[in-house]
């Protein structure tokens, strides 16, 4: 029987209530279907740095690499606010993306018609929105060096982040989103600010010359970051898939996410290259939506999030993509049914908590 | 009589044409309300490159430094898409901002009672809406060295852009925002990204002292840059000012812009620091919307954010609060009655052009 590693990691906020939705759903996969998941837990973000004073322990890195899949919570909340930058909750996270080579996020912003109503946009211009936003992950000015804050005397001070980008990173997420396009309406949107950065410029040629090498078949367009956020509220149906950088797709995923009205609803994928031998790739999976301390420990979190990042799990490292249809088809029967959480109730709905 | 020395730089694209019409005020302030106003005009952008091989000559620069104000159309267009970086038609704008040390770029997000169906948000979370986004405008990535590609052989580039801000920086633009706030609804927030950026450790560290040491009446609030898209796009009226930097501030700016519903209308006001003698500061005033290229030469395009921003220009220029209160209402009035080029035109209105 195959033996599918999973790493679990809550995290902290509602990250652990949500991700106790997955477990079940992992128990029933394992009885009813022999699915053969094994699991383990760790710690990270502020609980791993309760517990011993990092954002993610060693051996917690070490079972994250040797997992098939490690599922993500959430991180972070003011109890840590003031915790030492170095290990504040978030660098757990950031530590999995740069470790595990998580190169390629995937963050679907997808509008459920029975929520199209949720949304602050007008509804006839997110009904069926369906876009694919792939970020960079590893690079760009989240951990491009020099990164730091120095002392200038005379009470001043300098702060110097760096934005870094060489050719074979642009290549290979220009490749996954052209190769997503291609299952999906065949167009990519690439966005950049060339008009100001040199990481543009470059951004903006390699993404061109991997579309005339590879992939002249997909339909490309290239649009300034700004620009893009712009349409993104205007016209968000104009997009299929839109590749960005590290910074620019934080920021785009994020409105992105708010237009389909259900950030509670979001997840995420991130994916490093298939090994040269086995063609396994590293992966991690998070709900889009943070750790949201104020409704933590409720039992009122919306769980669907972290089960369609559980989807996402099986399409993209198990390749089980009947189980992952089966799973998202479930969510929308539940949407459909008007079985809804506090985040996304409206009139002529029955409200539910986490582990309805 | 008071000389009041303007600087027009009319650009590319819809550009001369929306310069047309301030021109005509101002010609009408002179000869009606004796304005004094004295008028030069140079070229910036692709016209300038045209001319003279360059995005702004040294001559223009020169009257722009000498100038009461400057006041700026839009630049860029598909025929120079292809000229040197250095010579792009967006260098002669950012020469502009870096030279005149227009270090506070100053955006207001206004929905216009009768425009408030235009927006792509529901009407109820737009109408009424007016957000100041103050965004810093001579530093961060815009401008920090080293800003290059470099060939690293093996058909391997990197590109290398770098965010720089020293305390002085942030102190300057905390405190045009707390002023500002002063005037409207008493709120600031201040948005970075001091998760994952230095930058935005020493953005917020400063912005919390210059608070409370000089603007402690003034509420404050800090907000992750990729959360404040996402607000924005949620329940933008909760907002009054918004401080940011310069890269945040070119996104940010532009999804709030789009809010409205009407970019056709959107001014900018970007000033220096006052003089220390004379207390005279330097200031280029530009409609958000760029040089629209599709449309330009047809007589179609929308004039009132050049017009707006002229009002601006007498609000922190010339201290002509009374005649900018004026401008400002008339732009109130004609769409009040229904009068409308293209771009905003609705059912029951007056199609009109440009000069009309
Ligand atoms: C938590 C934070 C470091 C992270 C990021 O900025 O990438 C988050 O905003 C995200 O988008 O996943
Ligand atoms: C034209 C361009 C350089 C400019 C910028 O990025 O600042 C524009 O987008 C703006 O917002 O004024």
């Amino acid at each position: 029987m195959t033996v599918r590693k999973l790493f679990l990691l809550p995290g902290d906020g509602i990250g652990p209530e949500a991700m106790a939705e997955v477990r079940k759903i992992i128990a029933y996969m394992n009885s009813e279907m022999k699915a053969g998941f094994e699991t383990d837990e760790g710690l990270v973000g502020g609980c791993a740095y309760d517990a011993h004073g990092a954002a993610i322990s060693e051996d917690d890195m070490a079972k994250a690499m040797a997992a098939d899949a490690v599922l993500f919570g959430a991180v972070g909340g003011p109890k840590w606010d003031a915790v030492p930058y170095d290990v504040r909750p978030e660098a757990g996270l950031l530590r999995l993306r740069k470790d595990l080579e998580l190169f390629a996020n995937l963050r679907p912003a997808i509008c459920y018609p029975a929520l199209a109503s949720a949304s602050s946009l007008k509804p006839e211009l997110v009904e069926g929105l369906d876009i694919l936003i792939v970020r960079e992950l590893t690079g760009g000015v989240y951990f491009g060096e020099p990164k730091i804050i120095t002392d200038l005397g005379n009470g001043q001070k300098r702060a110097i982040d760096t934005q870094v980008y060489d050719t074979y990173e642009i290549e290979r997420i220009a490749s996954v989103a052209f190769e997503l396009a291609r299952t999906r309406k065949n167009a990519v949107c690439s966005m950049e600010k060339r008009n100001v950065m040199k990481s543009g410029v470059l951004w903006n040629q390699v993404v061109t010359e991997v579309h005339k090498a590879k992939y002249p078949d997909v339909k490309l367009e290239h649009m300034l970051a700004d620009a893009g956020g712009m349409q993104l509220v205007r016209n968000p149906k104009q997009f299929d898939v839109i590749v960005t950088d590290n910074l620019f797709g934080d920021m785009l995923s994020d409105v992105a996410a708010m237009l389909t009205g259900s950030l509670g609803m979001l997840p995420s994928a991130s994916l490093g290259a298939p090994d040269a031998k086995t063609g396994k790739r590293k992966a991690l999976y998070e709900p889009v939506h943070g750790s949201a301390p104020d409704i933590a420990g409720k039992g009122v979190a919306n769980p669907i999030a972290m089960i369609a990042s559980f989807a996402m799990c099986l399409r993209y490292s198990f390749n089980m993509i009947k189980e992952a249809d089966t799973l998202e088809k479930a969510i929308a029967n539940v949407l459909e049914k008007g079985i809804r959480t506090g985040d996304i109730m409206a009139e002529g709905c029955r409200q539910v908590g986490t582990s309805d």
